[in-house]
């Protein structure tokens, strides 16, 4: 279970300030559970278990017509699903035997479009589309591309048992298209933001196609929710939730985000994501940045050193696999580490953590430690639903309305303008 | 060739700020270039060109004995190269056909270890080691830990031939292990920082033995410095450097960097560690943080808005390929996407930027815009002596000696110390 430890705030947060916001966090919780239905919650109730078996059943598919998944869809869409997929398998999971997922629809590169196409020469492949309302410019046209390529290829009967759908249950232009084209469709609660729907069955098709076992990720997070659904400081959500908060107030300009292990660096984008756009947005939060131990340490400390930039910390520690790499022996010795002989890598990465809180402290820069327990399914399931639930409880500090529609980016406005489109 | 377009700055910066900054800049370029005994561009003269030849014909040798090349080296001693590599073969030039490269040395984790040699199973490999002291502890162990596993694999005598050093041409571990067990060594100049490895051939073995021609990167650079040499605002690293120094004394505590190539994502990362490290150490620096774009765009948005952060922006352009991608016409169109019929990726590449330099604009952002031209070896090479050039000049115009030897990591003195290793 998740464990929040707050112990290295104390240099900048008084406990009486910290249970001053008892009331304001209660009823952020209160009207993030209690908003008239919202399904917000709902899949975890168990009532959308057959569609994590059609989920099983259409990852089976994939995998017995294809080598490569393309997954099309905005960052806010597939980040969650390419999180739980790093996690579990790790960051290089395509070098290893197994389906290929690439992701697609967040970009108009024009060398990264030859370089996807290149790669599905040759091979065959299958293609989910991932998006709530699957109407963003950058993956509405990465979809009609790669839908034209499966056609070529496959003829158009043939692709179309080829394309999985996730999008809103009743509307939008991807439900359209896949009740026009008879593609198979999986609903994505509609009032899940963008973010939220890693905890969709149907965004974790891509992480079941490639081997992961999806139920155990969605059990995970439905065996965190009573702790999770705690109205008191027992409940990590809370201490997370208020910590950063009140440190936002208390001047801290940005936080740095760092994770120990390299494969949970598309969860910490995820994070960024989900912390950036809802939370900050009421103008009163931390900018949200990641920084990769120990490897990113001597920028950060330049940062911590930088009283322009006051910063917060939260450091992610997992428990390591039970098969330990110790240093080994080396007689010759050049490298001078025979000191370290038999201390084993887990135990050398506590150690470099501990410097990291030590040196942050020194620089008065609070941190807050979360231990996520083993790289396990059931752990991505529990971390995609901690840190959901914290930025709606953080979004809700800042008096903002988490069920708010996200407004169109501002670019893409002025694109439209330029093209003379009508987005209607 | 690189161009550098400030018109962005004028809501922020007024013209005689910006020429009143030019005793500054030329002060901090004559530091840097007069300096007594530097070889800081020595290999630009021509002189490590034997050496250039040495690494083609050593990346010639891994191409036939490995499907795997092994980089072990921290970030700061290998993201250069890692740039050059995901720029030229692809943020998915694993995935490709040729020479695998696989980076290790930036951590503790014992799963990444796990998964490096699960993906070594059974399958030939090399090592290249690159440090200019390789004394930090992540690369030391993993340094250790590589050539264990090549030993046990090929035997210590037959394992000397996979092992390739990059390091201090006279001194240090490294040198000493090369020296002891006749590893081929080429040299790092002493006076480059870690980051600035990334102009010494020798720090680009990897991509070498990838495939991408590195005379053309080195050809690229040196060309580049007639320009970059220029005393004047002509110079567009002056234009970079001056604007970013204005900037950030005008407020502004972070600058997004946003490239528009997918491709150029570790090219950012680089940019980021290069100008966390050294620009910010003064104190009066930005706080680097890279976005891509469109993705990222919401979260920017965000940002923007949000008086407490004020930012700045530099978007990086290149040139798209010569074969052009345009939007299919659909006679279904359920996407509503006909109106962009014919229309290429690079057009709406191009509109999505105008789109987020004007939305920066009317968030009160100033921005810097990059033209960088084609994703070719040459402009690599020109990235990189760019980018190095800049980091200095913006560490000499905040009065620091950008020679001067980086002070270990605060985390590594502590963990030191709780190991109880004495780390001379």
């Amino acid at each position: 279970m998740l464990n929040v430890d707050i112990s290295n705030i104390w240099c900048s947060v008084s406990l009486p300030t910290l249970l001053e916001s008892e009331e304001e966090i209660a009823n952020a919780h209160s009207a993030l559970t209690d908003a008239p239905g919202a399904d917000f919650l709902a899949w975890l109730d168990g009532d959308l278990q057959p569609e994590a078996a059609q989920i099983a059943e259409a990852a089976g598919r994939i995998g017995e017509m294809a080598q490569v998944l393309v997954v099309v869809g905005n960052d806010s869409a597939v980040l969650g699903a390419r999180a739980v997929l790093e996690l579990l398998r790790g960051r290089r999971h395509n070098l290893r035997p197994g389906l290929q997922v690439l992701f697609t629809g967040s970009d108009f590169s024009t060398q990264a479009w030859h370089g996807l196409s290149e790669l599905l020469e040759g091979r065959d492949f299958c293609v989910q589309v991932v998006g709530r309302h699957g109407d963003g410019l950058p993956e509405a046209v990465a979809t009609r591309a790669v839908r034209w390529l499966l056609e070529r290829r496959y003829g158009t009967e043939k692709a179309r048992e080829r394309v999985f759908v996730a999008t809103d249950p009743t509307r939008g232009p991807l439900r359209e298209i896949a009740a026009a084209e008879g593609y198979a469709a999986f609903p994505l609660p509609r009032t899940l933001a963008g973010h939220a729907s890693a905890l969709a069955p149907a965004a974790l098709l891509a992480p079941a196609a490639a081997g992961v076992d999806v139920g155990r990720v969605l059990a995970g997070a439905a065996a965190a929710r009573p702790l999770l659904e705690l109205r008191t400081f027992d409940n990590p959500a809370w201490l997370y939730a208020a910590g950063r908060t009140i440190l936002a107030r208390r001047g801290k300009r940005a936080e740095y985000f760092c994770p120990q292990e390299p494969d949970a660096e598309a969860l910490a984008r995820w994070w960024q994501q989900l912390f950036g756009g809802r939370a900050v947005l009421a103008g009163d939060g931390l900018l949200p940045a990641v920084a990769r131990l120990p490897a990113d340490w001597q920028q950060m400390a330049a940062l911590f050193a930088d009283g322009a930039n006051p910063l917060m910390a939260t450091f992610l520690r997992f428990q390591p696999p039970a098969q330990k790499v110790p240093v080994e022996m080396d007689w010759k010795n050049f490298d001078n580490l025979n000191c370290l002989e038999g201390y084993t890598l887990d135990y050398l990465q506590d150690q470099a953590l501990l410097g990291a809180i030590q040196a942050a402290a020194d620089g008065g820069v609070p941190s807050l430690v979360m231990d996520c327990g083993p790289l396990a399914e059931e752990t991505a399931g529990e971390l995609l639903y901690f840190f959901e639930l914290t930025s709606c409880l953080c979004a809700g500090m800042l008096g903002r309305d988490v069920y708010e529609a996200e407004a169109p980016a501002a670019w893409a406005a002025h694109m439209d303008r330029q093209l003379g489109r009508n987005a209607d």
